[in-house]
C-alpha cells in the first residue's frame, strides 16, 4: 500500500497505511474537493481555487514530517499514535460547509469543528472504532497535549499548511513561510509542544507572515466585499422560502433554505447530516446563477452583482461618527431609490473581526538552551509585542457604489 | 487606467488599457472564473483546479512581453495591432463550455472555436466595433500574419502559457517550459512568426515538455476514464431527458438536454448562446450529484461512482484482438450482470487521440545567422524526428472494475 | 545590440546599450567577478559564493524595472537620464575590495564608496565623460533627487537586490522580499521617491525580512566570528610585513601589506589605485592558506583555523560585567598558554553595530490616496516602531575556544 | 549529534552521525568550498560559482533519501551500509584539483577518481577503518552493487544533484529534473538498481535535460573558449618553469609546474598528495593574474585575456576540410604576427568529446510491473533511441579573435 500524490506545495505526498487511504476514498472526505480553501477569494486572486481537500491533505504531509523530526530527536509516538494524529489532521476540517464563514451565519448555523467532530464519530462507527485515537487527539481528551497541539495550536500543522498553500495559490509572496525550518525547530518539554531558542526569528517570521496574509488576503477589502453580499444572499433567499416563494435551489440547498437547523437537530436526525454532507460550492453558485432572474429585485440584485463581480465598495471607518454613517446609509438609499425594508441588504456596517477570522492569544513557547521557557511575546527584542497579539477588529461600511 | 492581477505563475500581471479592462470585466468574460483549465484531470492532481479565466490572463501577459519583445527588436507593431493581439487571445477560449471536451461530444455539438468567434463578433457589436481588428487577428485575416501566429500555432502564447500553468498548479515540474527565454529568441521573418538559431534547444524542450505533459497529465489514464464516464453520463441524462424522463437540471443544463442544437442554432437563435452562457462547472456538477440518487441504475450508478471517485479502470490496448476485447467486454457484463442495452456504459473502446488533444504538425520555422530558415524537424541532430510529429494515438479500453 | 545574461535570481537580463555594455565588459568591473557578494557567509551558507558582479547586474535589472514602470506612471526620466541611473547602480559598488568589512579596518583603510567614486571618475576620464550624469546621480547632485534615491537611500534598488540574492543563495527562505510589488508600488512626489499607500504591508514586510536577515544571516555569529578572525589575521600579517618579516604574498596583497595608504594616496599615486583594482578574494586566501605554515605562531594558528574552518566562539553579552569578561579572558589565556602579547589575538570584545551593517533611519515616506504624505514610521498601526529604527547593536566577545 | 544544513536547492541537509560529521569537518573536505563545481562557466552563467562542497552535500542529502525510500520498499540495507553509502558519496569528489578538466591535461595529470580513492584510502587510515565499507561501495567491491549504483551509474545520486544544481545555479530552468519522482521511482531488482515502470517519462526527460544541459551550458562555446585557454595557460606556465624562467606561484602551483608527477608519485610520496590537497582555485586565478605581466608574451597575453574575459572565438566545424582550417590558422597568424613557435597557443582545433563530459551508454533499466525488465533505450516508443546513446562529439576550433 503506497500512493504518491504530486503537490506543488510539497512536492510528493505519500499515503502508505491502509485506513488512511480508505479514510481519504470515502466520499466524506472527497466532498472535500468540491470545498474551495478560500471562499471568495479568488474574485481578488485568480489563482486561489485550491480545495479543502488539498490543504488537508497537505496539513498530513506537514504532520508526517513533524512526527518523523520529532521522533528523532527521541520524542516516543507509537505508530498508532502517529497514525491517529495524522487521521486527526486529516478530518480537522471535514466539517466545513461551502464558503463557511458566510454559510455559519446564515443557511446552517452551526460551527464547523463542532461538524468536523460529528462526521468523525459517524466515520468511527463505520470504520469499526479505528478512529477512536484520532478523535480523542483532536478533542484533547489524549494525554500526550502535543499530539493535540500539532493539530491545534497557534503553532499547528493547520496554520503552516495552509498560510504557505494560501501564498503559494494567491502569488503573495509576502505570505511564504519557512515551514521546513519550524518543523525542524519543534520539540516536546514537558509534554507540551515548545519551540528551540534558535527557531525564535522562523517564529516572529511566522506571525508577521500570518498577519501580512490577514491584512492583504483574507480581509482585503474586496473579499470582505464579497462575502458580505453572500451572507445577505443567503438571507434573504431563506427569508423567501420561508416566506414559501418559489426558489429554484438544488435539493440540499433547498433542504437548508426552508428550515433551521441547530447542532441537536445534526445530532439526532441523521436525514439532516446527510444533506449537509451533500452540500458544496457548486450548489451555492448555481443557485446563485439561477436567483440572478429571480422576481425579487432585492435578490436578483444581489445575485447578478456576485455572479458578475459587480461588487459592494468596503469603507474601512477611522473617526466618523454613527450620525455621520446615518448621512451615508440615508444617501446610498436615496441614491438608488431603495426602500427602508430593502436598504439592510444594501449597506451594512460591520467589523471583520471575530468574525472571519480571529487572531486568539499567542501562547508559543520558547525553551532556551539554558532550560528556561517562555512566551514568545516575553522574549526581549522580538516583534511580538503586545500589540500584534491583540485580535485585529477594523470597522467598515459595505454599500452599494455608484 | 492601471490594475494590477497576482498570478502566482507570472508574478504580476498589468492592465493598462480600459477597453481591455471592460473587456475583462464584462459578465462574459467573468464567466471563465468557473469553467476549471483542466477539467476532471483534478481527481489525479489536486491542485488542477485553477480556471479558463486565469490562463487566459496569462496568456494575454505573454502576449505583452512577446509584443513588447519583438519591438525591441525593430519589428513594427502599432498600439492598436498590440491592443488587437492582446485581445485576441483574452478571448480565444471564451466560447468553451464546462468541460468542454466531453460536452462537445454530448450536450453542445459545437466547436468551441466557432463559439469563441460567435461570442466575440457579439462584444463587438456591444463594443461599437472596437473588437474588430483583434477578430481578423483571431481569424487569420489580418495581413500581419505573425500576430495570428502569436494568437494560435505552434508556438502560440496559449501553448506556451497552458504548459507552463498546468504545470504549475499539478506540481508535474516535467512539464516546466523556459517560456521566458523562448519569447527572447522569438522574431519575424517575412511575416511570419519565426526562431532565433540560439533558441534551438529551448523549442527541443519546450516541445519534449508538452509531449511529457500529454503521457503524464492530460492522456493520464484517471483523466481519461473520468473524462469518459462525464461523456456517458451526459449522454444517459440527454437520451432520458428526450424521452421525457423527470431529470434535476439547472435551467441551463435543462435548456441543452432536451434538444440537439447545431452552429447555425446558436447564429439564429439569440437564447441559445444565452442559455450556453450561463452554463458552467457547477451546473454540471451539481446536477451529477443530483442524479447519483435518480431512478435510472445507469445514470445513479455512474453518477455516484463519478462523485465519489470510483472510476472505471483503463487499460491500453497493445497486440490484443477483437475476439479478445469481445471476451472482456462479455466478462464485464457477466461479473455485474449488466444488460445488453447498458453496457455501452459500462465497457468503452476507444482511442485518444483526435479527441482530447491534438499534436497536428510542428511546423515550427528556425531562422540560421546566415539567413537560412529550416523547419526544427528538419534541422539536424535535434531530437524532433518524424516520429515525434505523428499524432499521438493510443487506444483503450475503459471499464467498470471490480 | 543586445545581450541576454541568465540570472537565476530575476530570470534575464537584458543589456541594449553599448556603452553599459563596454563598462560591463571593462576589467576593472569583471574584477568584481572575483569578489564574494557575502564574504566569508559561504562558511555557514554554502551557498552564499554569488559575486558583487552578480549583484550589480541584479540591482542594475531592477534600476530598468523600475524605472519602466515610473515612465508608465507619467513621471518624466529622458533617456540619458535612464542611462545614467542604470550606470550609477552598476558602478555603486565597484570600489569594494575582497571581505570588504574586514579589509576596511586593516590591509586598506579607505572607505568602499570613496572608492567607488574615484573609480567611476578614473572611467568617466577612459569613457570620455559619458559617465558624468551617471556620477551626478550616484553623488546626489543631479537634481532629480528620486533618482540618487533608487541608487542610495532606505528603499533603493541596491538593498531590494541584495535581499532577495542572499536569501535566493543561501538558501534563507525568511528573506524573501515581493521586490516586485514593491517597484509597482514607486512613485515620485515633489521629486522624491514615495511609496503608495496600498504598498505599506510591503513596506513593513520588507524591513522585518531585512531585520531577518541581519539576525539570522549577517550577524549569524559563526559569519562574525570568521570575518573577526580574518581582521586578526591581516592585522598580524601587516605588522609583520612592517617589521620587515618575510612573508608570502601575491603582489597586490604584499603592496598594501608594507605600508598603510590614504584616501589621498589614492588620489594623488596613479599606482596605489591599480595595485587595489588587481586584489581580490583569491589574494587573500590564497595568502592565508601559505601563512598557515608562517613561523610566526599567531600568525599560522590563525589562518590555518580560518581554513580548516575551526573557527572561534561568539558568545553575545547580556549582564555581564567587565570584572566578569576580564576573567573569562584570563581563562582563554592559561587554557592555551597564551602570552600577554598575543592575547588580543585570541580574545576580542566588539559590537556588532556601526561596523559590519548598519540598520539607518527608515525615512521611507508614504503617500496617501488623499495626498498626505508621512513617513512609514509615523503610520498607525504598522510594526515599523521607534524600536525597529534603532540602529542594531550587540555586545560579544570572541575567543579560542577549547 | 544533530546538525542542519541550509541548501537552497534542496531545503535542509541533515547530517546526524558523528563519523560523517567528523568528515565532513576534516581540512580535506573544506578545502572543496574552494574549487568551484562547473570551472570557468561562471565566465557565461554568474551564478555558476557553487562548490564541490556543496554538490557533494546535496549529493549525500539525496542518497539519504533514496535509501530512505528503498527501505521503505522492503530493500534490505542495514545502518552500517547506509552510512557507508553516505560516506562513499559525499568523498566521490574529494579528489578533483580546481579546474579540473582543464588541469588534469596540464599541471597534475592523475585522474580524480584514482586520488579521490587514494584520498578516501588515506582518510580510512586516520579514522581508524572505518570508512572500509565506503571505499567498497565506491570501488564496486561490496556485494550490494545497487548500492554501488547510487553513488556511480547513469542514474546515480551524483548526476541527480549536479543537474538539478547546476541547472538552478546557472538559472538554466531547462535543466531542471524531476529528482524527488524518479528517487521514488527507484528499486532493486536481483541485486541492481532499476526503475519502476511508471518511471519511465521521468527517465526519458532526465536524460534530455541532461542533453540540454550539455549543449546549453557545458559546452558552450565561451566555457569551452575559457577552459582551452586555462589549458594553454598551465602548459605555457609549465614550458617556462620547466626552463627555469623566474615564475611567480603559490607554493603548491610552484611544486606542480617545475615537475611532473605520476599516480605512482602520489602513491609513493606523501608529500606529492600533501601539495595537491593545498592546492585550489585561489591558487590557479592568484597566479593567473599575476601572471598578465609576465616578461613571455605568450603567457601574459593568454593571462591577461582569460582575466579580463577577452576570450577566444569558437566555431563549430561541419564539413571544412584540413585545408580550410589550415587556411584560417595561417589567417590569424598573419592577422596577429604570431610567430609559428606561439602558433598553437592562439588556434586550437579539437574536439569536445572524451574530454570534458563523456554520456556513455545509457544502461538504465526498466523494471514492467508483469516482471519484464527491459534498457530504456530497448522500450517501445521512448525518445531515447540509438541517436542520443552516441557520446557526444563536436568539432570546432577555438582561436585569437580580431
Amino acid at each position: 500500500m503506497r500512493k504518491i500524490i504530486n503537490d506543488p506545495v510539497h512536492g510528493f505526498i505519500t499515503i502508505d497505511d491502509e485506513l488512511i487511504y480508505n479514510i481519504i476514498s470515502h466520499p466524506y472526505y472527497q466532498r472535500l474537493r468540491r470545498i474551495k480553501q478560500m471562499a471568495l477569494a479568488y474574485l481578488v486572486y485568480p489563482g486561489a481555487v485550491h480545495t479543502r481537500l488539498h490543504h488537508s491533505l497537505g496539513a498530513y504531509h506537514l504532520m508526517q514530517n513533524a512526527i518523523e523530526e520529532l521522533v528523532q530527536k527521541g520524542i516516543e509516538i507509537s505508530p498508532e499514535e502517529a497514525q491517529g494524529a495524522k487521521i486527526a489532521i486529516l478530518l480537522h476540517d471535514i466539517g466545513h460547509g461551502p464558503f463557511s464563514h458566510a454559510l455559519e451565519h446564515t443557511l446552517v448555523d452551526v460551527h464547523h469543528e463542532e461538524l468536523s467532530l460529528l462526521i468523525m464519530e459517524t466515520l468511527n462507527v463505520e470504520f469499526h472504532g479505528k478512529l477512536q485515537l484520532a478523535i480523542d487527539i483532536f478533542t484533547g481528551a489524549y494525554p500526550k497535549t502535543f499530539l493535540h497541539q500539532l493539530v491545534s495550536s497557534q503553532l499547528d500543522v493547520d496554520r503552516l499548511d495552509y498560510l504557505v498553500r494560501d501564498s503559494f495559490f494567491t502569488g503573495v509572496s509576502e505570505g511564504v513561510v519557512g515551514y521546513e525550518r519550524i518543523l525542524k525547530m519543534l520539540t516536546v518539554h514537558q509534554g507540551e509542544l515548545v519551540v528551540e531558542e534558535k527557531g525564535i526569528h522562523s517564529i516572529e517570521k511566522f506571525l508577521i507572515s500570518r498577519r501580512f496574509m490577514y491584512w492583504q488576503v483574507y480581509l482585503h477589502k474586496t473579499v470582505l466585499s464579497s462575502e458580505l453580499m453572500l451572507v445577505k444572499i443567503l438571507k434573504r433567499a431563506k427569508e423567501l422560502a420561508k416566506q414559501g416563494v418559489e426558489l429554484f435551489a438544488t435539493p440540499p440547498m433547498k433542504y437548508f433554505l426552508i428550515k433551521d437547523y441547530t447542532l441537536s437537530d445534526f445530532e439526532n436526525d441523521e436525514q439532516c447530516l446527510q444533506q449537509f454532507l451533500l452540500l458544496d460550492d457548486n450548489d451555492v453558485i448555481s443557485s446563485v446563477k439561477v436567483w440572478a432572474t429571480h422576481s425579487d429585485s432585492v435578490l436578483s440584485n444581489l445575485c447578478s452583482r456576485l455572479n458578475d463581480r459587480k461588487l459592494f465598495k468596503v469603507k474601512f471607518l477611522a473617526t466618523e461618527t454613527a450620525t455621520q454613517i446615518e448621512t451615508w446609509r440615508k444617501q446610498v438609499q436615496s441614491d438608488f431609490s431603495i426602500s427602508d425594508e430593502a436598504i439592510d441588504y444594501y449597506f451594512v456596517q460591520d467589523a471583520t473581526s471575530n468574525k472571519t477570522y480571529t487572531a486568539g492569544d499567542e501562547h508559543i513557547k520558547i525553551l532556551f538552551k539554558n532550560g528556561e521557557l517562555k512566551a514568545i511575546s516575553e522574549v526581549e527584542n522580538t516583534l511580538i509585542t503586545a500589540e500584534l497579539l491583540v485580535p485585529v477588529k477594523k470597522h467598515y461600511i459595505c454599500y452599494l457604489r455608484k
